[in-house]
């Protein structure tokens, strides 16, 4: 898989980025190479900045009111391919090599395994 | 493109979403069949409802306050393939049949169309 390296980012698009009250912003995680949307999760300035400074994702822990690069306990790191902003400037894209068995705490590749018109899909899927 | 149709969901997997303080939860759109990630938007449970009721997403407007059928201005209209949700139950991800031009009121077929390491991104792409 490939390494992180720091990603060169323009300071107009930092200034695009608007955070909620709590100065969060939420930052969807695709799988770069398969499309898949792996999870969902939260940043705030200096994460993002961190994900930018290290090439891969590192979000802020809303229950553990603390910085959290992903995959630091799992190895499972997401190195970033690329990094987009929506239109309003409120939702963060990033588009990651997924190193390791998956993004979800529970194992499952995907943290959206699950399915409200099948009943019973689980994690194994 | 396909027609909306109501989605039969299991009791269960409504019970299992959790909404943050405003009675929102955030909800992905991505296109089913090319994978692009469209959009994020919020829902409450009666617009998750709706949603399932018409087979069409449904979100509500925070800066509004009120009930957005998606494309109900612009004929854009996003039918609703599959509805799945995360290990937490606080975050939606739809698939969808993108109707029309896109997802994003600029006219980009994605809000996403933006990227962080590309100065002068456009709609256009």
């Amino acid at each position: 898989m490939t390494a992180p390296e720091p990603l060169p980012v323009t300071a107009d698009s930092l200034l695009a980025v608007t955070y909620n009250d709590d100065g969060l912003v939420p930052a969807i995680v695709q799988d770069d190479a398969t499309g898949e949307v792996l999870m969902m999760a939260w940043m705030n300035a200096e994460t993002l900045r961190l994900t930018f400074d290290e090439g891969r994702t590192v979000f802020w822990s809303r229950s553990r009111r603390e910085v959290w690069r992903k995959g630091d306990t799992s190895g499972d790191i997401q190195v970033v391919r690329s990094a987009h902003y929506d239109c309003d400037g409120d939702t963060l894209l990033f588009r990651v090599d997924q190193h390791g068995a998956g993004a979800c705490h529970t194992g499952a590749r995907s943290c959206f395994f699950r399915s409200f018109t099948e009943p019973g899909a689980t994690g194994d899927s």
